[in-house]
């Protein structure tokens, strides 16, 4: 039989292990972040009746660049964030927000190229960063998860990375980067600036958004996701709001037709639809911040978090905490900085659930 | 206004106009090798009844391994090809084959690394190959675009290749390889070698796939597509046979959840009605010969075609020819070899309008 060892596999990819969370069967999933809320029955029917509409053309090639799609897309960040004023030639969709990513390290990164990012952050940053061959730097954020615009730019003047990568709200921390930070590290970097905003619908009132630093600033892309808060992490999109140029560039590195026509007419119906998907938004920032004031309470450490899941510690053996929350069918994350745990919020019963077995679990000794 | 210039691009992109064959609204499309015969009414009505199936857990994330779609695909395998005995672990679908061949040469090529193919072949090889930062070496083919198995050996002896495309049926020219050109490329190949399938299904009577090679040769990945026969070309899955070891490469390199809850229903669905799918395959076949055949009597040099296109020629101003057929509403394809061009196989009502704008075209002096 033979094994991974003895195929000419790319020496840098020897040893690694894949990328991901257990996929596994359990009452209460609360460790990939997604959204609790199922589509309704009205929605389900509606993305069952807009793939009918396309299924009769899937014998041809879908539109290669999306046109449709990415004009829904603009007028839904120009709802969200009031002023931008985009339209779909600034906006590229892609399958689920990694694909973007990897679009971005294909066109502006590589060979002999540099990209840097402030960990602990997104862990698909840096993977997706060494597939495409570029060489990639950490420069480590501050004790609160914050990053330090002074901090930032000494580590871009000494690395000149070809892009950086900022998230914010950052995953696995939840913390959300004050627009000066931003602008700092724009007037820095020599390179491009990738604004990962996956969490960006949940942040809390009064969180800026990256999307109003774009105009006049064509080395800035901001990327966002119908995963999240749209509540769509089995249709796959994601996408970037960036100058025209920036898509010119990826155009140049997407695989033809990467997006299908099924894939287009279930996100265009899901947006048509976004005021019922994002309904779920509103509860899930509430029971976000009852979450982290009842663990405070409880005495833990906890990430301020303007995302849909929060950072809380510390655990001298965090993989026992772990394991005993999943022994009691709660599933969360073993991520981000050694000692702490990720969980995302679910709903009022599933965070009941996690505050019983922590409680249960701490109790016993685990 | 900025342009593509004024970004830090990739240097090996710069002046890179994207892929793809102009998409333009024409009567009659022959230029992307789209099977014409559309799914019925009922086939719509169960991919709708598929979607709405798993609407309702769109909020979650989808089997990151696709382990029900692999094991479809196996099975289609088994009937395509009978004797070669794959299951699920043995096979890997993506996005479209190029999301397969993007992953392969992330795996197994990369910075410092060569791929080979032998041209006139698909153009995205080398494309994709170039993005990933693999070094492309182009071995020709013989002048009847076949591979003389003794000039492919010497190609890969000077080259030492980490990884050699053979394309067969041959994307643009129809050829198909024999197995012992095949054999002789895998017994000198150093590393990994890809049979590009695509049109697999189409190939005349007696033509083998390389499906009956995998046994016992690790190194051998064959790559299929839903695109063409299969008549799902809006789907996008693209899917390849290997050893298990390969898999394993390839997770690796591929982005968590890069396949769709809705995409993998879809494919599942149209494979559970891939009877009717595949019935228009024999039709295209008995056309494809009739229209080889109708070229030759007019004078055209033909290529021999196992796929659903031919290739045909030549003409010292072939875009004059393409131009003077758009003209007349029909879009085939300037590609290939200089004075060449491709035309897919349509309906015979596709192909009359073609044969008689192509008579019109050189009759009138174009």
């Amino acid at each position: 039989m033979t094994s991974l060892g003895d195929l000419p596999l790319r020496d840098d990819l020897r040893g690694r292990e894949p990328y991901g969370a257990p996929q596994l069967d359990v009452p209460y999933a609360l460790n990939t972040n997604e959204n609790p809320y199922p589509p309704s029955d009205r929605l389900v029917k509606a993305l069952g009746e807009a793939v009918m509409d396309v299924a009769g053309t899937l014998n041809r090639y879908p539109d290669r660049d999306a046109v449709a799609l990415r004009a829904d897309l603009a007028a839904f960040l120009n709802a969200d964030t009031p002023g931008v004023g985009l339209d779909g030639r600034r906006v590229w969709a892609a399958n689920g927000s990694n694909e973007i990513i990897q679009q971005i390290l294909q066109a502006f990164g590589g060979t002999g190229r540099t990209a840097l990012g402030f960990e602990p952050s997104y862990s698909m940053h840096p993977i997706i960063t060494g597939v495409s061959g570029t060489r990639w730097v950490n420069a480590v954020r501050d004790d609160d998860f914050g990053i330090d615009p002074a901090r930032a730019v000494a580590a871009i003047e000494e690395h000149r990375p070809d892009i950086v990568f900022l998230t914010s709200p950052n995953n696995p921390t939840g913390t959300a980067l004050p627009l000066a930070a931003i602008e700092a590290v724009l007037d820095a970097a020599p390179g491009m600036v990738v604004v990962d905003e996956a969490y960006a619908e949940f942040r809390r009132e009064g969180t800026p958004s990256a999307l109003t630093l774009l105009d006049g600033r064509p080395r800035l892309i901001v990327t966002r996701t119908m995963s999240k808060a749209f509540a769509m992490a089995g249709t796959r999109l994601g996408y970037l709001a960036a100058d025209p140029a920036v898509v010119d560039a990826l155009l140049l590195v997407r695989l033809p037709y990467h997006l299908s026509a099924v894939t287009q007419a279930v996100a265009r119906t899901a947006l048509a639809h976004g005021a019922e998907l994002l309904g779920g938004v509103e509860a899930l920032r509430r029971d976000r911040d009852a979450i982290v004031a009842w663990l405070r309470a409880e005495g833990f450490r906890v990430a301020d978090s303007d995302a849909n899941f929060v950072l809380f510690g510390t655990f001298p053996d965090r993989r026992a905490v772990w394991e005993a929350l999943l022994a009691r069918g709660v599933l969360i994350r073993e991520v981000g900085p050694p000692e702490w745990l990720r969980v995302s919020v679910g709903t009022p019963g599933e965070m009941a659930a996690f505050r019983t077995a922590l409680t249960q679990a701490l109790k016993e000794g685990l």
